[in-house]
């Protein structure tokens, strides 16, 4: 398996997490958002992924699958242990309501190509794009997410899930961008649960090997 | 069970399409997503989704289930037929990575609260805010589906899947939108399969009884 990766893309950090959850070694392809206007947008890139995002998985027929969440349900199948989504309907439907709030109703909108619009053809300035991101990160963001878990320390109870693995790299995100998330506990104490799993922590920004 | 709609969110345009292909009744409970400063806003809502935003899917015990795609991949195992998210693995990504691609990359920046912030801190023009939705539904968004859909006449086949559900909503936006699609033939032949099925016709905005 292939998995292409840019080390600062939140989507590319969920993957990592759910292969080193998984024990699943996959080929780290880095794909440098920035650099040449942007890698992503050439043409062998766009031919595995038409819609110039980060993350891909490439399996070994050649077949490439696209989508954090889509890609992280299929690990999920191809080894079930430790499971991310539950087994129980009404269960795996809560883990997938907190997994979608961030991955569908936050993080899109703060997405680089969002910002570069709102600084390119918008002409904002950088303080009115931190209060954009700032805005959707905690207004039916993470402020949301912190009424939706029930669980303890993880967002659903002792181990880490699905919603797990999408909350802690918008929790990066939200510290490296200095949005305040210290009334929100719950997101606190899972994202330090999480932090103390390796598997977690290799999959940091930092510690990839294309981070610069 | 009740779904918390509102005709015109194609987020809960596609759980009636669900609800409807399952064959499943749900009371339709409307929130008025202009009135009174937004019912979603309002606590007794609130309390049923903190995201403020619809659908929400209440079961007969009272839980609330919230995010449409959630809400639909547990219609598909209460009831599996019609399967909307199919059995095989890899089949299953490629369909979940076209419905995350319209559900994580093209809707969430067209969204009622999204164009208000535009218009309102950011005070653009309805040209601008066009300009915009134009770029979100085609950029990335349904030129990119294009080229991820496989089958025919459905996007994956002889019969809907969760990806069908997940577009037709948003073909349906583009054309409210003026948003040019005539260029995206497969896009369009999925579109037509659906529409003649009674299932998802019956789920358009227009033949709601909250519409206006």
């Amino acid at each position: 398996m292939r998995l292409y990766t840019y080390f600062r893309s939140s989507a590319a950090y969920r993957v990592r997490i759910a292969l080193n959850l998984k024990g699943i070694v996959a080929e780290q392809v880095p794909v440098h958002l920035m650099k040449d206007g942007g890698r992503q947008r050439m043409p062998a890139y766009l031919a595995k992924n038409p819609q110039a995002l980060v993350p891909a998985l490439e399996l070994d027929d050649g077949t490439v699958l696209t989508q954090s969440i889509a890609i992280i349900e299929y690990l999920d199948q191809l080894k079930p242990e430790p499971r991310l989504v539950p087994d129980d309907p009404v269960l795996a439907a809560k883990v997938r309501g907190v997994a979608l709030a961030i991955a569908c109703d936050t993080h899109p909108l703060n997405n680089l190509r969002v910002l570069n619009y709102l600084k390119g053809p918008f002409g904002r300035s950088q303080a009115d794009v931190d209060a954009w991101y700032r805005h959707w990160v905690l207004e039916g963001g993470l402020q949301a997410v912190e009424r939706l878990i029930t669980g303890a320390p993880f967002c659903f109870g002792a181990g880490p899930t699905l919603a797990d693995v999408i909350l802690i790299p918008q929790v990066a995100n939200a510290r490296r961008f200095d949005v305040p998330i210290d009334h929100l506990p719950k997101i606190l104490a899972a994202d330090a649960a999480c932090t103390a799993i390796e598997a977690f922590a290799r999959a940091h920004p930092s510690r990839q090997p294309d981070a610069e």
